[in-house]
């Protein structure tokens, strides 16, 4: 330990944000509405800390230029085993991951990082969200996530209003007003990437959101954790779905292909229409790129363990790779399965979607009971897990796991999608 | 002045925008869309122009970052009584004023000064302007203001046609496009700054609005005076709401409190809606804030002097503080009153509002006959004082002119809102 | 030649950009999402790169500020003959152009190029567009053009949805993704710029637009060349109206004025409306600016050459001044002649209008089968060269291509508007 103090001491002396304290992490303030953040691009790196490790890592920022990606912001945490790219311009989503060979994302027609000055989420009969979605993790929240349409809010006056909800709601299109990098000073080095996206209106919500990508140099593993916090007086409905993607992209890197298969145990398989009510034999498996293939949408009711979580994962046809996804079922009961087998110019991806409900309109989600409240200046904290398996004995691992969930359990493919209210 | 007169050739030596002649002001354009503005950061004081003077000044700009306030300038002018905050990139709105001791200004939950591209004013059911709402004056208008709902107007085909007006309409969302500061050569060095911002449409409305705020050092004071002028060939009506906000901020400075009071003398008090109509006695005084607290809104036809000025004030509980605002009611006709007395996490606030109509919808307004119109090529200009009073003699003063301006006035406090068409 | 190859060997030695070999251009990337664009302002030119030529050219790129313009991009490129404007920043328009004495633009009430950030083409019912329209050439399209209003789509479950068409589309309002300058290195010397705008949805089109203008300096013309393509599995509908328009300005340049007058070679000239009607024989002359003028419409189907090509022109009052157009009827098989002789305040300008389509709402367009489809993959590209004539002789000589074209055709005044479905 000796050396590498010195090293940060050293550090210290040319660098004034470092601090030499193992008890407090290395900081940097990359943005901020306060006026004390770090200003153009960024780098930082175990070298330029004067680490001696032999899990080096680094984090930069950069900026996007040309069409409609015109100042956005990049963030991209590099190990030796994960690349990790945020966009904290667009709600702190992860763009895309490379783990190893693993490439985590998808191949969205919406080539650009949008920025979000350019949507217009109310165009398109509330679809607008849709130029811009190309992330492998977007948020849908806060005040709403789910299908556009009509529902009630309360109006300045006290009295029922009516709004159209736009679909997945704002989160994903605000920019972080506080961007902040802390790094442990001591092994492993912990990089945690934290970002405050804050979803206000006047007469409406107070929600804020303090995102914590974590991630350990070394693993194949991150970790998000959010805490939304009501920062008003009155009880705030909210809504969270974490809308995941995956897919394949020109080079055929990618987990999704024909014959990949998403295994999550659960109690039921719910088509959210019809059409996809025809294929729910097959919801586990998926096609390779199809053009003119319709969306398959199913309602799942994952099955956790005895510590209170469930674990989701896409795995490659030949199972010698895949990702996982684990969560607390009391944080996030709902699980969404989005199946977009279309042609890889269309946006050829699979959506897996914990959620604080299914991505119906909020007017549904309150009717069903599936819409949590806040109490005034309640917080709530959301955690999930990513991690990536690239061989074929970490990938059963996970397969077992999931096999053992399910044991007992029969799963109820239900054949008619749910009747909801219009 | 000798001195002084050495003193400015010498900076004019140094600084080629400051100019040698006391008959004109020194002149420096921020913003302009002709491209001869300064670029950057802006300072220019007393010290930097070479004078001295026992009452010193001076005017900066910087820029915001983060979050959705990213790229916002602000430009505030500095006097040994007052720092007046405006926002360019937001219709030259006032963000606060600290006058002494005495803040004026309010603790929005919309804690960013949020740049016009984040702000989309049709959005929540034409309701999206609340969502960037947070300044001590904000100006409605210019081709409507007030609520939102449908409307007729005149299509490019000479047809009518309908629109949905957007709450207090555009110029709040509308950055500059000419900002000057003028600075007097010669004492008391009165400052001006002057914004244009321009709300037009090609078929619509040619509407140009110059806007001059003016301080004197030395006097806790402070003008607006706006020309709205009319560069079409055809008539254009206009609204114009001056909502300016006073509340208290975290650390419990402000002039709202329980026990506030609102002073202005009217010929009567009409409640908006049947629940303001229920508070009606209580019009004049301000509870503390109070969560769940509905607002509460009454429409005054304030009393002007023989020199045509009205006059209103908010005074604090033990009247040792107040803000007093005069405007011409040939000027501005109307006057809101909006009690929102909240809870300091929503939005604890009351606006004192002068305006050419009162907040319905437009077309109430031009049923009601209180919409205004400009012929071709015709300007209108509308200044709004504002005095601070910080000791008990300087409040007993401005309520005994308000006294005066009542006598032999009852005060008809009308006990049914107004009938309006739907 | 040799000359000139070493002084562009020269040229390379201390701009890297440029190249020294005949074959290829110089190529110069202004803008692009690929990270491999010059940034801030740029400056090329015949001195620049060593060329020794009677027509010496330059190209420049400036960045606007002030008011709602901030941060929009004009690229100029100049000849002897030719100052051209363009806008990258809104979909590579063309702003104006100084031909000699010959002004082409118009004084559009908007007197800002608006930054599409600042455009919400929803607002007014969908007519948005209106406040940024100032350009000489403005693109209607890609998914739709024409007027505002309710069309059918088919959503993401496949099944049709309605959605509010805006004014005239996206493509306009949308920052191009590359721009390059390319300039052949040998006489005369080309110079391209090419500028790449797309315009995606996620469940809905992916058409890129890829424009070129070219110019080559001893000419009075210049040429556009548009290529889209739809990057779907799926088929594709577009339109594609380009928006080309006179007026005159300030100081009274322009060729519209009392007495000019419009040459098109037609089958058919068919009032858009009832009002348009009225003033139908007079279609082709101009009134001077007439306050309180309602446009005119006039649907035409231009007569093409054996070649295939129409050709339209604007002749000024005493014919010794014109701008002629011409293009595919192929390609653009329909020509809107839009008549808006207001008050120079309010916009005095003619529209002449070659496009896919007539510019009434798209639904109405596929009724009328004048909707073109792309398929899969498929591109299209369209040509509108524009010439300027500066003499009576030059301008006599268009009008008697146009009189040859119109030969032996009588042309069919359509006394009424086209019945429309609702």
């Amino acid at each position: 330990m000796l050396r590498i103090t010195l090293a940060m001491c050293l550090v210290c002396t040319v660098n004034h944000v470092a601090q030499a304290d193992e008890a407090v992490p290395w900081r940097y303030v990359l943005t901020s509405t306060e006026g004390d953040a770090e200003a153009g691009d960024f780098f930082v790196s175990a070298e330029s800390l004067g680490i001696e490790t032999d899990e080096p890592f680094s984090v930069r920022r950069e900026t996007l230029h040309g069409g409609r990606q015109e100042g956005c912001e990049l963030i991209t945490i590099y190990t030796n085993q994960l690349q990790i790219t945020l966009v904290p311009t667009r709600g702190m989503s992860i763009l895309s991951v490379q783990a190893g060979d693993i490439w985590l994302g998808w191949d969205s027609p919406i080539d650009e990082v949008v920025h979000p000055s350019y949507i217009n989420l109310d165009s398109r009969g509330g679809l607008g969200w849709i130029e811009g979605f190309n992330e492998l993790m977007v948020r849908c929240g806060l005040e709403f996530a789910g299908h556009p349409g009509t529902d009630v809010f309360t109006t300045n006056t006290g009295d029922p209003g009516e709004m159209d909800l736009t679909l997945h709601g704002k989160i994903g299109n605000i920019p972080a007003s506080r961007v902040e990098v802390r790094i442990q000073q001591v092994p492993p080095y912990r990089i945690t990437l934290s970002g405050l996206v804050s979803e206000r209106v006047f007469f409406g919500p107070k929600l804020d959101m303090n995102s914590e990508l974590s991630v350990t140099p070394g693993e194949s593993a991150w970790s998000i954790t959010d805490t939304v916090t009501n920062d008003s007086t009155a009880e705030q409905e909210f809504e969270m779905i974490y809308h995941t993607n995956f897919g394949t992209n020109d080079a055929g890197a990618g987990l999704l292909a024909e014959g990949s298969r998403v295994a999550v145990a659960t109690r039921s398989v719910t088509p959210m229409n019809a059409h996809s009510a025809g294929n729910l034999d097959d919801w586990t498996t998926y096609a390779g790129p199809t053009p003119g293939f319709i969306e398959d949408v199913y309602l799942l009711d994952p099955i956790a363990n005895e510590s209170g979580n469930a674990v989701a994962a896409l795995v490659n046809a030949d199972q010698t790779a895949s990702v996982a996804m684990r969560w607390s079922t009391e944080e996030l009961p709902y699980f969404t399965l989005w199946k977009n087998t279309t042609a890889l110019a269309d946006g050829y991806v699979t959506g897996l979607e914990p959620g604080t409900c299914y991505p119906y309109n909020r007017r549904i989600e309150r009717a069903a009971g599936r819409l949590p409240v806040l109490a005034a200046g309640e917080s709530r904290s959301i955690t999930v897990d990513f991690s990536v398996q690239s061989d074929a004995a970490a990938v059963e691992s996970v397969l077992d796991e999931i096999t053992e969930l399910q044991d007992g359990v029969d799963t109820d493919l239900v054949r008619e999608p749910p009747v909801v209210p219009e």
